[in-house]
């Protein structure tokens, strides 16, 4: 739990926030950023890192987590404060007119104007649709694995037919007492490799692979005491079980943001198009998260929607300068 | 003069008009670009192309040079064809919604939509205030040197400071009969050895050299006589002359585009931020030349304005079909 106090607060340290910083540190602001997620880079990061992107301007090619590396080295001169791994949950405007955000884990940020590059929301784990699912969260039910230790001698059953389903897999037939992995397809989407060790793992014994299933139903008193596979839609079987472990992946969630009062569509922030500002006045909208008449989910259109934002911004930061657009050639970049 | 078809005609060969022909290029709109400078990439070509730009998103510096080779690297995959070194005089709007645009020098393209990425305009002399020097143009008055063979043996007054002055006066010493510098400071703004080399000229006697100078009048029956030169607002000297050419720099000026019809704010036409379009339908403007309320003139504000004017220019190009966004990291470039 910390204080921090800044200029401008950003939400999301996806490319878009990322080149908020730089827009801002060019007009002398100060930024602090925070993200859900422990790395910076958003969707980039987290769903494409190897993948070439070809709509950069200038960059006939440029791998995802490239063009991430480049607006951190963009971004160095103007000393951007982060704060990783902890999602935003409150958006409290001050009786002065200025911020305090703050996040899961308590930390607080005081500021004069909020940025959110929020992107599609905060990465949350695919749930799949089983009925009362939730009420066994945190009694057998998780969608990650973050300790593989607290699995030892556990019976526990996976869900899932991508990469982490297979490393999991991999990784637990030497740590549970019993181990499942419940598929609905035949073949898996990770990685052959991985595919090919599983089998392996089901033929020796060390792990029950069951194809073409689905986890249908979960029982217990109080905690996770079994759950029900669905065969090919004929056959039912119960699988008493410590841990029922859904791995589908992450998916975005609008989240926290939801509730700070925002004006929405869709699931996205209405803005302005003349400095992307939302309805409450200091509080901006770029990138993914944002929405108005012509829209593209475009990492080129969020560059330019933080270049617009910079610019109205300033007037709050700054209230009694005016400012008067410099071309960086002419000026160069000045550390802040 | 040709007669050239395509989907989109893009006016202006800036970083913006060739970043056009991307968005155009992935929605599969092929191109004509057409530019009075004979070489692409407008001002960064024209005016600063060894010097690094710091704002371009992705690159924490770069050569304008650079990214102009790179957007050209860029489209590559769409074959775009080019006219250079002609302005584009007229616009004009055919019965079925068509457009013709013709070229100073009679090139016509017929194009289902217009793209105006004029930037400041076209780049023309800078005219020293002098009355009525324009009554001499094409009679002994120019801005340009085309053909040095035409002074040969002839007087000439060259007037400026820059680089091209100083270029002009060493090349035209052994060529002209009389040859006058006159410049208004004691110091050059060209290269210090292009300098020197109009020194060592100026003693030797093959160029009179006037510093602290002026030209104020020009006079003539039918064609330019002579150049009175005002030497540190004191002396006024009358110097005869055959020709009389200022090299002051290019300045650029909106020009034709100023007759077609669009709707105009301080030099700039007024567009939609929806998707570009100006007053008149299938036709866009993009970068420097437009304005909208929030408008900053920089590079990276172009590239989005381009790509949503692509989204709706394709509803032209294409009436019948309906375009999904894809991005180029799943879908990848297809050559068109
Ligand atoms: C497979 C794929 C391919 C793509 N290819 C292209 C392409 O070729 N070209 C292109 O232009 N675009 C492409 N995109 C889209 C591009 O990735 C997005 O436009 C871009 O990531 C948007 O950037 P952003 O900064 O707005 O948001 P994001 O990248 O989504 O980042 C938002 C960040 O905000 C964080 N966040 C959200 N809510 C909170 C909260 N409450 N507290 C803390 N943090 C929060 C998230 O954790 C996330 O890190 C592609 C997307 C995908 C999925
Ligand atoms: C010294 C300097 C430094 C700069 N530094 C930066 C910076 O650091 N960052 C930044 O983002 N921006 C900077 N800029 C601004 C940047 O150069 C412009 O925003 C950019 O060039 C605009 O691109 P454009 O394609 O819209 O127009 P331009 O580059 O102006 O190109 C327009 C082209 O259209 C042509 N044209 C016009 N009318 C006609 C006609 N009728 N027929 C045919 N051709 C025509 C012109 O000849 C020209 O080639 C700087 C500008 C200058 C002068």
């Amino acid at each position: 739990m910390e204080n921090i106090k800044t200029d401008i607060c950003i939400v999301g340290a996806g490319p878009v926030g990322l080149f908020a910083v730089f827009e801002a540190g060019l007009l002398k602001m100060h930024c602090h950023v925070v993200d859900a997620l422990p790395a910076v880079g958003g969707q980039l990061t987290e769903i494409y890192p190897k993948k070439p992107i070809y709509d950069i301007p200038g960059y006939p090619e440029v791998l995802a987590g490239d063009l991430v590396k480049n607006l951190q080295k963009q971004i160095e001169p103007f000393h951007p404060t982060f704060t990783l791994g902890e999602r935003v949950e409150n958006l409290d405007k001050q009786e002065d007119g200025s911020f305090i955000v703050t996040t899961v884990a308590g930390t607080k940020i005081a500021c004069k104007a909020v940025v959110i590059a929020g992107g599609l929301g905060s990465f949350e784990p695919r749930k799949p649709a089983i009925e009362n699912l939730e009420d066994y969260e945190g009694k057998g039910v998780t969608y990650m694995v973050l300790d593989p230790e607290k699995y030892r001698d556990k019976r526990v059953v996976l869900a899932g037919g991508g990469d982490s389903a297979l490393d999991w897999t991999i990784f637990l037939a030497d740590v549970c007492k019993e181990l499942t992995l419940v598929h609905r397809g035949t073949t898996f989407r990770g990685a052959p490799e991985s595919a090919e060790k599983v089998a392996a793992l089901a033929e020796e014994g060390k792990v029950n692979l069951m194809l073409k299933s689905n986890v249908t139903e979960v029982f217990g008193e109080d905690k996770l005491e079994a759950v029900n596979v669905h065969l090919e839609s004929v056959v039912h079987h119960k699988v008493e079980t410590d841990y029922f472990i859904p791995l589908f992946g992450l998916v975005p969630k609008l989240g926290p943001i939801d509730n700070w009062g925002l004006e929405l569509e869709k699931n996205a922030i209405v803005v302005n198009t003349v400095d992307y500002s939302t309805n409450i006045p200091g509080v901006y909208a770029i990138g993914d998260i944002n929405t108005y008449p012509g829209k593209l989910k475009l990492i080129l259109c969020g560059f330019h929607e933080a270049a617009l934002m910079a610019q109205s911004a300033y007037n709050i930061v700054y209230p009694d300068k005016k400012y008067v657009l410099k071309y960086t050639t002419v000026n160069g970049i000045q550390e802040i």
